[in-house]
């Protein structure tokens, strides 16, 4: 018999103990054991669930129960859900999250503690949703040198951004709608500043890389300077823009991780995740470039991973070997400064004077330009040259280009 | 010190060897231990090739040797490879193969030795190359009650019909190209008849129903009906005709398992697979559609599964739990007849005579038809029905199309 504890019975909580509930009789064939839905800790009341009998509000409850095997932790934020994560690993209990704040911020300090209590913490649901991703790049493209794993990491802004290139919506009416369908926050700064996609490359680049990397060594722009202008001078391009996560190796063997808009080309696959969906993609030296593509977010897609970690530490109830990674620091990132790529470029100028200050580009069109706009992308570049190419000129907007 | 003996020295063989000796060092560091790749068996000679110490012509000396732990078949086909698996297993050794063939018609006899010996039988590789598919659906997926398995699973036909698209290319014009570049082999039918779609088919349906599916359970089309024709009316109603195999759970419990080409709207990520890249989608309770993409093929992306199979081994010595199915029988599988599904349809025929016996269709059209040609796709209908109401037409192909 494995009982498990859910901590918060939110929109993510409700959805574990459903899918736990529902399927109970195949997954505790996978697990060769019984899973019990033991507690529900949660300080509001919660009379009409059908796990009225599991609710109790004193997470020491949990924590002194030495029959809960699995405590799942869907709180958010880094407060109590990580004051409740501590006890509970400190009490000899696996714990298993969708909380990516928690995981970019603490993530080492709590892989070392359960590392130290012989217990696993597990995490797949904090990256992706539903999407397997953590599990496939730490186990199979282990053999694998990765080079760099980028992705389409938040729901909100590439559903915006996809109304925006097939509705032709703006940035804020496309925002709007986002809200009232209920993608989006009443404050929806998380996403569409990057901040969310900020936390998930911290952690996709850890796992990639060995090293833990912090929130605030990861450069992020978010969505909010993109209009309809540079959408539709993409696509006569042949382009999408897309808000990405990406950490990359670099040959000193340090991460260069940011998060900003990029131009990507529609041969790359990546460039068709639309809406909510997600998208992740991992380049080694012997895979190549591999894809895992997803429903991002939501109550099922996000249980679905959170219980599939639940199964796993529910089969090994010694502490899993394969996650894990050695400390953060300041050596650990540099700055995309250093980058060499194409830049997408609009502003006001003339094509001649372009020219003699980046040599040959791609000049982009779009119907209905005013007079005197002009957009091109340039040759690879560092950000700094480009900068002090385009000096002379009046910019509205540059934006990354995938290559 | 974990040692390791490949069996088949071919392209798969020495991708494992480069890839193991090449990343040996992250590799150890992962295992906690040092693997060491110790015999090669093959009955060629290879003087030139780095690894020439290792090489040994008899399989005993592998068998008889204790400090093998790890036997890595790379032998391909269904008579020394079975032979030399299971005398390894019996042996007491772990095995990882990325042979299809084998794993589709005794998969089930040899996790059963496997398990009985308590060592691996791991075969990651055996379908969609390098892409990680195998895990994600018996670990990460597990927590959903899965519908459907399907995926682009033979880089070869999926190369001929990108040229066929792309560029305009007859069948057997882009076979030539195929076999030029080395993605055909001389002989193609394994590949353009679907046989090889078919062995992978059958080892996801087992992965994610738990049941052993044979080969010849699984009716199987190829693409050599597949003309311009039908690329060009597909094209023109937004869709791409791509091989699928697909496996598929019925409402009491059997899988409905076939290998047949398909219509796939454009709005279906998977119909942007291009070239000899595969794709797997995954449809569950809880997850929705996931999709797994990349290179289904080729030395090393094929090493890189195979090596993640090796470090997996080489982590957990005794047996992993993961990898589990009943055994298969008659009553496993059901025929595709009884699918509801639209059906594209190309003949000749007069439009109200479709109309009079289809009711309403959608008709597609392509330039430089001939007189008299008709092409339509039907509404959800069983292939029974669809064959009796096109009795009175003279039929030149029919195509499912994927909902």
């Amino acid at each position: 018999m494995v009982n498990v504890a859910i901590l918060g019975y939110g929109v993510v909580g409700s959805g574990v103990a459903e899918v736990l509930t529902k399927n109970s009789d195949s997954i505790s064939r996978k697990v060769d054991d019984f899973i019990t839905l033991k507690y529900i800790v949660d300080v509001r009341e919660f009379p009409d669930s059908p796990f009225s009998e599991c609710f109790v509000k004193d997470f020491s409850v949990v924590e002194n129960d030495p029959d809960v095997n699995i405590v799942v932790e869907t709180i958010g934020g880094a407060t109590i859900a990580l004051e409740f994560t501590r006890r509970a690993l400190m009490a000899g209990k696996s714990v298993i999250t969708s909380n990516k704040e928690l995981v970019a911020t603490y993530g080492y300090d709590l892989l070392q503690l359960a590392k130290s209590k012989g217990v696993s913490y597990l995490f797949e649901a904090s990256v992706g949703g539903g999407i397997p991703i953590i599990r496939p790049i730490s186990q199979c493209l282990a053999a694998n040198q990765l080079y760099e794993v980028y992705g389409i990491l938040n729901g909100t802004t590439n559903y915006i951004l996809t109304r925006m290139i097939r509705a032709g919506l703006s940035f804020e009416t496309a925002l709007k709608e986002a809200q009232a369908n209920g993608y989006a926050e009443r404050d929806p700064s998380a996403d569409i500043e990057g901040h969310d996609a900020c936390r998930k490359i911290c952690i996709l680049g850890a796992i990639a890389f060995g090293r833990h990397i912090y929130p605030n060594q990861v450069p992020t722009e978010g969505i909010t300077k993109i209009t309809l202008a540079d959408v539709d001078y993409a696509d006569g391009a042949g382009k999408k823009i897309k808000l990405l996560g990406r950490a990359i190796r670099t040959e000193d063997g340090r991460i260069c991780a940011y998060v900003a808009p990029h131009l990507i080309g529609n041969e790359n696959p990546i460039s068709g995740v639309e809406d909510v969906f997600n998208a992740v993609t991992v380049r080694g030296d012997a895979i190549g470039d591999a894809m895992f593509y997803g429903r991002g977010a939501g109550k099922l897609p996000t249980a679905s991973a959170v219980v599939g970690d639940v199964i796993d530490a529910a089969k090994h109830m010694k502490a899993k070997k394969y996650l894990d990674w050695a400390p953060g620091g300041d050596d650990v990132t540099v700055s995309p400064d250093g980058l060499v790529m194409s830049w997408y470029v609009r502003g006001n100028a003339g094509t001649d004077a372009v020219r003699a200050a980046f040599g040959e580009v791609e000049f982009l069109a779009r119907s209905g330009a005013p007079a005197g706009e002009v957009c091109f992308i340039t040759k690879p570049m560092k950000q700094e040259t480009l900068e002090e190419k385009l000096k002379p000129f009046h910019i509205s907007n540059i934006i990354r280009v995938l290559d």
